[in-house]
């Protein structure tokens, strides 16, 4: 099974090689046979084509595309327009994109935004794997709060 | 008729047991001969590709799609996103998806959020039943201000 | 010529119905040889399939899809999201999709959103008539402020 | 060279003449020989699959779309689904639609709108000729601040 | 390798001429085979279908599309529907559109306002080549805060 990881130059932090060393590990810890290959783009809005090339020309089976969202409403808008175009690349595709956006705006502290993205970044990365070769495993954790970047939300009561 | 459950890990309910029972004990009901296929993916995000595989990989015939919405402003853009992909992959497969999405806004209350949750996913699971193998019924249903999730609307007057 | 009708269970009144006597009386009127296709789904959202399929597995040459829009803001985001999905769908199929939306924000006033949403759906019924059978009498309209659920606008200046 | 005139009778003016006698005069004086087809629907998002048509069916080369933008919120959002629709409508047919959208809150004097209305659609029926017959025109007045519906924007000092 | 160039009239600078200098220069430096290819358009909802052109009649491997923003709302909108059209754009050609945008709102001050325009514009002109003939380079700053029409941000701390 081959990963695609598409990131950016315009995040703040080497996302791209986090995951890479988050996929590494638990692939090896899982006995997961997987090939990566590496694709970064200026900014969040080159990551829908970028994926669909890893797809198309690198024959990835899954890609986690990494993207980091300025301060600007501006940057706001192009992040929705970029979730836009990685859904169409999905659907085309018919392959998951792993979807991991870091908004500025999550914390005002670089420490703790750099900590939030760190955290989504190799959880997502796990999520990649679990897709491809433990799908089951996500629906025992189905409703269950899992989050990225954060603390996981407490379950409702349904009585 | 196959019908394809696609929910996620972020929600913070088991969306897609509450989706599989309901059919379950409908159909029973109805004797409707059913098969089910559940798939879990992280958000709500993934769950356009999700029902594309659903149709395409697993034959459903239909899909009831599980989308749990955060609190923050982002959440909600995702929601917006998510949602135009499901109806884009409604065309390009030409099958319904049933788009059950349940937001963190609609109550501070924990509890009554859950109810809210329990009671959209019902009614929209036996939806899709409805639209597979009675649709005739949901024309009689037309107008009538159904709403799942809360109580039905008023009519309005058109003297 | 065969026109497709969709509605929904969400709205709070009988748009299919009425739809269909406006394109009776009329189609009667003017002598036009119509048949016609009922589809009725769930809500606002369902619509752009529910056409896709009105014009793939039911032969119709025109569809008028009928969605009546909540009060909260999700609703009218919604709304948006269904229009372009209805818009996506015209192009994929190549045939007109007359999109006649009521928003419970045109009047808090149940009477008066009642008596819009019968001017509107009456109006586009016959307009959806008009684009089958007497295309020449959209041009003669053309730019004069035509209104649906509300009185024509006044036409602009010029000088 | 078959150019489509695409208008609405929503529009507070007759956009679709407006057109027409521009592209005549023009192609006059320009010695360009020019056919057009005009086709009238509805409202702003009637316009995407109208431009499909033209393209199809009547085999145009170019399609102007000229739409009016009432002044609620909705009708804002219809603009934005209209304009997302036409952009798509292009790149299924690899051919230019001009997007003429005339706003109603650009002015609240209906004289001064009808002015503005006016230059708008008579300058792009023009550039409708010029990416026909003479595109390198276009290029000659790159980034020179051309508006149309109002006086150019003055160029930006890049000292 | 050819390159692209789609840009607009509307623009407050010539932005394509900034573009293909700095293309000259950099190919010249590194010794890249470069042709180049320019289309002007009127505005930044243009360019979409002017890159699908460029690639499918013009046999361009990459486009630079470089639009500029206005003040108002409705351009901020106009720029949303070109960015989802660009990427679209980009899906269906599986080839790299940059989408230089310039927004009026990000200076007041008219030569501010040229300052980001031209280091944006010529930035990126880099990064179209670089993605083209040394996709490595990009990789090598991925993370790195790359910025275009404004200093490159700081790096976030991991620990």
């Amino acid at each position: 099974m081959k990963i695609g990881i598409a990131d950016t130059m315009f995040a703040r932090a080497n996302m791209g090689k986090i995951a890479i060393d988050a996929i590494w590990k638990e692939s090896k810890k899982q006995g997961y046979p997987v090939e990566m290959e590496r694709y970064t783009v200026p900014g969040i809005k080159d990551l829908a084509v970028a994926s669909k090339k890893l797809f198309d020309e690198k024959k990835c089976d899954i890609v986690v595309a990494l993207g980091f969202v300025g301060e600007a409403e501006v940057d706001e808008r192009c992040a929705m327009e970029a979730g836009i175009g990685l859904i169409i690349a999905e659907l085309l595709s018919g392959k998951h994109i792993l979807k991991v956006f870091v908004h500025s705006c999550e914390s005002k502290n670089g420490r703790e935004l750099g900590k939030i993205l760190k955290d989504r970044v190799e959880k997502h990365s796990v999520n990649a794997l679990d897709l491809l070769f433990a799908p089951q495993s996500l629906v025992e954790k189905a409703g269950t709060g899992q989050r990225q970047g954060a603390e996981n939300a407490k379950p409702l009561s349904l009585e």
